[in-house]
Parts: structure tokens; sequence; C-alpha cells
């Protein structure tokens, strides 16, 4: 079944204590592509500048995804430039050049619009909503965002969760979003505004699912190697959405495999610089790495 | 089977968001000791001055802790004074007055020296080694330690390191411990070391496992209601070493049940101040907790 993500398509400038790559291919609909493209049919919606090489576009088309909404425009390309310290936890962010990202509005080619699994990305919120409303009968959306928009539109982000039937987010934007400390009760409260089922995302701690009812707790993969955390999340929703669409089972255990997915394919990206892991990653290292999850977390249960 | 920990028995005054409380029960063997006596019998050994009320020890008692190792002393009891934050990750210690632990000399009644487990909780690490040859064949020792000794005694650690069989310190020691910032590579080195398990202790974000060959992630269980994490890793080592002596199966699955007993043990213990949910607890509540552990971090493996 077929993926249309919206997000953006950028250049990074990264430095981390493993060293700095420069305008390297980035951006959230990227990771997010190339990651759902392991497991399924994946349609982009992106802009980029004239600046932006033919071959990362070839890149994106050799992994089967539709560039057909990757509009090419007048101007230069999103960029983003930011530092992780030591504990590679949160990017410091040292100049954001929105660029072609400014004129962006989104429209949907024809061939979008059928859409079965929608993802929308850390957008603005009222684009979202606008790409939302474009897709005809999606069985599936989710979306992301971050702190600029909790602070700047809280309102459009509210009519966004409410649409959507999983809202993905980092912890600290959960806390922020709700003024909640307590991460079960900020849950709660997201829950509460009418969104289904709520993943928060917490970095090298791994991934907590709610619903009203229930909850899920996912460790991260510990990793000896983590060299750049950049696009980890957007890598972690395309292995979760991808796995999804790939077999369309939306019950809760099918629910917990694809946040397993989503965990091994965020546990590749961080292993090296923008896409690098990614492009040499092959199948057999996923399932493989799917495995060591299950026997990571595993423990025998106890009869009373 | 019999455990036997040598620690701390302490009044302290804790500041949370939720509340203030002034000298009451704590210290690291009554938290270990009263966990751990849900499972298995414990004899403790630590000191008090003369201040220490006899409801506190009739408390012990009524657990059926042995107290013959409880030494009181002219002088007063230690007391530790701490500070939480709203996150309720890291104390701020405000005061530490040792008082009677200065002269602290422990000495393990004949009875306890054919003791099977033992736990050194967190005190001078020569100290802990005089307690460990006081035992003459025990089946599995653990130990835990802080950051002050790992910055003023770190030979003597290291000492004490190669002699236990389960080396129990939080996320931060470890980095500290070894100027690793990476958990995995900071845990490889502790184990080479000469310890042969490590269990690093990860607050909120739960437990990871370590040997030379496997790791075993457990997460913690989200509660919407943390009062006070004081003693929660002592409760946690209670919980952890009780389920062991209890069922004496040092297997790693045999491990990895105990890793999830002293998480619910140490979920409990946060809920309410000093060891008031310990005194209220149930075998019930706990064996109702493990399911849902069990419940929290299950996903169905995938066959490829």
């Amino acid at each position: 079944m077929s993926i249309v993500v919206v997000g953006t398509v950028a250049f990074d400038t990264v430095e981390t204590p493993f060293g700095r790559r420069e305008n390297v291919l980035g951006g959230s609909a990227t990771y997010f592509s190339t990651s759902a493209s392991f497991f399924a049919d994946v349609s982009l919606v992106a802009v980029v500048g004239e600046d932006f090489p033919e071959e990362h576009v070839d890149f994106l088309q050799s992994r089967n995804i539709d560039t057909a909404g990757l509009k090419r425009i007048p101007g230069k390309t999103f960029q983003w430039s930011g530092r992780y310290g030591y504990d590679l936890n949160e990017a410091q962010t040292l100049d954001t050049q929105l660029n072609v990202l400014m004129d962006f509005h989104p429209e949907l080619p024809e061939s979008y619009r059928d859409a079965e699994y929608l993802f929308l990305a850390n957008i603005d919120p009222d684009l979202q909503m606008n790409v939302l409303e474009q897709v005809r009968k999606p069985k599936l959306v989710a979306c992301d965002t971050m702190n600029f928009w909790i602070s700047s539109k809280p309102d459009a982000l509210k009519n966004v969760l409410q649409k959507v039937d999983v809202v993905i987010i980092n912890e600290s934007e959960a806390r922020q979003f709700t003024g909640e400390v307590n991460l079960v009760k900020a849950a709660r409260q997201i829950i509460a505004l009418g969104c289904k089922r709520l993943v928060v995302k917490r970095g090298e701690y791994g991934v907590l699912m709610f619903t009203a009812e229930t909850v899920f707790a996912a460790p991260a993969y510990p990793l000896e190697e983590v060299f750049d955390p950049t696009g980890a999340g957007d890598t972690f929703a395309g292995g979760f959405m991808g796995y999804l669409a790939n077999t369309g089972d939306h019950s809760e255990e099918g629910l917990r495999q694809a946040i397993i997915f989503g965990s091994v394919m965020a546990s590749f990206n961080v292993e090296d610089f923008s896409l690098n892991r990614m492009k040499r990653l092959e199948y057999k290292e996923i399932q493989a790495r799917f495995s060591t999850f299950k026997a990571l977390t595993n423990f025998r249960n106890i009869t009373f």
C-alpha cells in the first residue's frame, strides 16, 4: 500500500563530536521516505530550489520513491545547520535558512490523493491540515511537530492532532505542549485533545506508545557508535509507517511491531552522517536487528 | 535462602514538589531489606545512634528482617537531607551528617557468615571489601556505589568490583567511573575490569543489564504519580536480590525476571514518601504489576 509524506528536503550542515559534514542531504521527508521505502511504496511532497542536485533526486527514485510531488522552484533549497554535544541527545540549531520553504504550498498530484497512509512531517500545522484535506480517504494518518509550532501555533496544531490517528513527538515536546512534567499525565492530556494514539520519542531511551487504555515501552537499541542523530525521528516514523502500510495490521500488536521496526531503522540511521547508513543498508540487516531487539527486551512471564 | 545487606539506616529529610518530610526513616539498608523481605529472609548490618526509635526496629522485625547486625552506638543516627526538582531525576543533597556512620566498622554476627546472598549497599569500598571477606561462601554478591567513592577511592572500588558478581550503579556513575560518554562502551569497560554483570539504573528510563555477551533492557513503569524517588535504587536492588534468593535461578532468564521484580518494587516505592508505600504494599499488588510490566513491553516476534 502507498504512503504519502509531506515534509522538508534540505541541505544539512552537521557537527558532532565525531566530525562535521557540510551541505549534505537531509530533511524530514528525505529521511522518512528513504526509511519507509524498505517496506512500502512512498510518494513524496516537498520543495527544493534550483541548487538541488539531480543526483539526490536520482537516489530517491532509485528507492522507488515517487518524486512527482517534489517541486523545484526558483531560489535556494532549505538549509539547516546544527551541532550536537557528547550526549547527542538534543541538537543545538546554529542556523536555519528557510529559502524556498517560505513559498511552500503543498499541492498533491492527483495520483497521490488516494493514498492510504499519510505522514505529515514537521511543518507549519496549517500546511499539515491543508495536505490532510487533499487526501480523500486515508486509512491511517500520522503527524510530527516541533517546539516552534507548539509555541507559535498551538491552536492550529490542536486542530491537526484531532484529525490524525497517531501523533509522534519528542518527550520534551509532549511536556512543553501540555505544561505537564509527568509524561504519563502529559500523554493523557494530549490523547484527551482527540488524538487516538500518541508515540513519544525519548532518543537513546526509546519510545513510549500510549492510547487511552494501553501503554507500550520500547527501548532504543544500545549502540556503541552513534555518529549523528540527525533524522533519527523521521527515520523512526518511516519504519513505523512503512511497516504498517506493508502489513495493513492496525491492531495494538501490529502497531507494537511497527514501533520496533521504526526503532530498528532509527538505530541504523544514527550510525553514520546524513543518509549514508540508509544508503548501504540491506533488508537482511533489518531482520537481524529486529531479532536482536526481541532478545534485548524479552523476559519470561511468571505464573504465580 | 538468606540475604545479608550492609548499608545505612538513616533519618531523611526530603523535599519534592509534592511535599516535605522531616527525619523520616530512610537509608540504603532499610530500603533494600524491606523490599527484599517480600521474597526472602534478610539480615541487616548497619549502625544507628541512641536517637533511633524502637518503632523503626519493630517495623523491620515485623518484616522478618534479622536485626542482630543492627548496632546501636552512642551518638546520633546518620542524617541525609535532599531536594528534588520537578523532573525528580537527581537529588540535590542539602546536608549530610554522618554522625555514628563515622565509627561504622561492620562486624557480621556469626549467624550471618554463611549467607548465600550478599548486597554491599553504597558505603566506603574499604568497608564493602571488609564485609565481603567476612562471608564464607556466598553464592551471589552484588554491590552499589556512588559518585563520591568513584572520585575519592577509585582503586578500592575497583578491588570490590572485581570480587562481586553484579555491580548495580546509576547511568551517570557508569559514565563518571569510565570517563566514557557512550553507555555501551562504559559498560564494556566496567565489565573488562572484572565484574561479571553490570546493572545500569536510568531512573524513569528503566534499567540496562550487561554481561560480556548479552544486553537486557527493561523500562521503568510509567507512573502518573511519583512523589519521592528516595530509595528507589535500593528498593530495586532489594527486589532483584530478593527474587534471586527466592528462586536460586542465576541464569540469564532468571536474572532478567529479577530485574523486572526489582523494577516493580521501585515503581511502588516512589509512590509515597519514605517507606510508606512499602509498609502498605501487598504481595498480590506485586504480582499484578509484574503482569502489567509484561504487557507493557511485550511485542510479537516476526518470522521473516
